[in-house]
């Protein structure tokens, strides 16, 4: 899909501020794509649609999360997790998107997954250190991210963990099955 | 089985500086226990136990943990979490201890688990703020469990998650269950 039709699509899913934010994934995960050698193109279609269910009814997230046979565990999670599945599916259905590399970077953008794709480690961190984020940490990883992917991902998944708990909230456990994958597959 | 006993059991199995660390175990989980309601004699000797398998050579602890059909997972993580299941093992096959939840308790004195009783809890709590422990936090959490034994746990379970991740290392999933179970049984 043409990346101005594809953003006329999402801009009406989104305020104005998270749109902001889309386009300053977008431009950062062509960067990471380059620079690791995925699929630019991809990369673009994934980011630009990688919010697509944001701002959809918690009501509505919830019956598709049933319907479609999601985890259920994530009805049990922070509700911050479920726009992620429901996206790739709405994505698919509303926007006709059929890539299943693209609809899983979307998918897993916000809990990751064990064996991720170069094209979902580069949505994941594209989402966490586009220019728009600012929280304690994302420089580091913005740094780590010009040298190795996996590391800085690693960081990333840390830094999400440590908040959660933080805060005392939960963790999801698939997020910690990312970071135990990653940490299995890292080189010395 | 009286106080002496045990204890001449145990020693047999420990290095000096780990029998200390026992008797400290011993003492903490008996003022919790008095502390929060626990059953003390139980607490003596779960205490007295936890660490019994410590020192098993880990070919040995690795064949008693497929044998017994312990979860294969273990294998996968940290040797440090095989003594816990593998030691309730032999502590009711050497040592004659019956007692399933006594047993539970050292079984479950590294991971946790969902839903810990009481008991389980006591020693999990003892074993890690016995007064020969030494590392940051310790004493938060110490004084956390003059108050409150799930926040004081808590603490300690999410110290055990930092820790492991500043060293890069993968995390037990159990650990995060237990996290998370306190977590949503926590009262505002």
């Amino acid at each position: 899909m043409e990346r101005e039709k594809a953003l006329e699509l999402v801009k009406k899913q989104l305020t104005e501020h998270r749109y902001q934010h889309t386009l300053g994934v977008m431009e950062t995960a062509i960067t990471l794509a380059g620079r690791y050698g995925a699929d630019e193109k991809k990369a673009e279609v994934a980011a630009i649609f990688h919010d697509y269910a944001k701002f959809r009814p918690k009501d509505e997230m919830k019956e598709i999360i049933v319907a479609q046979r999601f985890p259920r565990d994530l009805l049990e999670f922070n509700t911050e997790l479920w726009h992620a599945p429901v996206g790739a599916y709405l994505v698919e259905k509303e926007a006709g998107i059929t890539d299943r590399e693209v609809l899983n970077a979307i998918r897993y953008h916000t809990s990751g997954r064990a064996n991720m794709t170069l094209l979902e480690k580069v949505i994941y961190l594209a989402d966490y250190i586009e220019p728009g984020r600012h929280f304690p940490g994302v420089d580091e990883v913005r740094e780590m991210a010009k040298e190795n992917l996996d590391r800085a991902l690693i960081k990333a998944v840390q830094n999400t963990i440590l908040f959660l708990m933080k805060k005392n909230q939960t963790v999801y456990p698939e997020t910690v099955f990312t970071y135990n994958d990653l940490i299995n597959k890292l080189e010395d």
